[in-house]
């Protein structure tokens, strides 16, 4: 059974090189990692505005959106989702997630 | 069996009220809604330049922290991880993911 | 003699009652303050990957579009362009503009 | 007589330089431009984040920090104030700013 966030990623991977007439992923692909980038801040703004309106409807929407781009990024950048998941993983590992509190900033 | 996001929710919602001094988590969510938004922001930007850095360690780091700070601001605002993702299903259902496309800019 | 910015400041406060379809500004101030926000959310990280891909036209642009921006959003919050300068030159003042480096983080 | 911005890009200049420990800005500059680019994001995520609270005062205070750390980025990446302002005198004289409008999104 696969969940539905790596079922996105296949999905990416099976679109980014298609005609970018066919398919918003392949569109979005193929302007680069610039533009790529880009979509990854807009959307981050997105939220952050939902999240400080008080609309969980908007902060769900932007959040999927978020979450999308973010991993059409990943796949951009040549980084699986699972390299991402393995590293909340162990800093879930290393002291329950809370390493970051000791961190000097 | 359930995934690491969704443990990851878990570990949130069970710190997120706990002493600050004893917590990453309860220490951000004390701060406030706005502070947890500018953490996302933040993130953000830092993938968005990992990305253009073109350091696949660096994105997979950035990527992580994004996501977990995106995890604690939706709990912040009441959204739960599975609205997110069945919003992602939703858009998947609707047209392969592809809606956006069709969408006036 | 007005400058560039205080003139800037007067167009968009002359324009941003006009019709929507007759000026940009008053197309933008008619959508309200989260979507003047959204646009300076976009800019700055068009600013962030301009800077980043070292094309100094590509900064020059988006640094502009980012102070236009500001400056909406600064006019739709009820802050004067003056209010700002001022709060610049009294940090000058305190110390040199150097009073960040000593402020706790 | 210079206004404040150019006499901060000045003072940005002499101090970038700077042994890091004796000055923010050098300080800053002295940790390389994905650092600066940071800040700049970090600043607009904040300003956003200000008007969305509707606080003029943070939103004074953040647009304060913007400008400055926008400033740190023009001049690393060998972009003049006047460059910039000089971009924005263009848009305004080919159509009273407002040439934004007419492009294709």
């Amino acid at each position: 059974m696969v969940d539905t966030l790596h079922r996105l990623e296949s999905l990416i991977r099976s679109r980014r090189g298609a005609a970018p007439e066919t398919s918003y992923i392949a569109k979005l692909a193929s302007k680069g990692r610039a533009q790529i980038a880009q979509k990854v801040g807009e959307e981050a703004t997105e939220t952050v505005i939902a999240a400080m309106s008080g609309d969980p409807k908007a902060l769900t929407d932007e959040a999927a959106d978020l979450i999308f781009h973010l991993l059409v990024l990943l796949d951009d950048g040549g980084v699986a989702l699972d390299d991402v998941l393995a590293e909340l993983e162990r800093r879930e590992g290393v002291s329950g997630l809370e390493e970051k509190a000791a961190r000097p900033t």
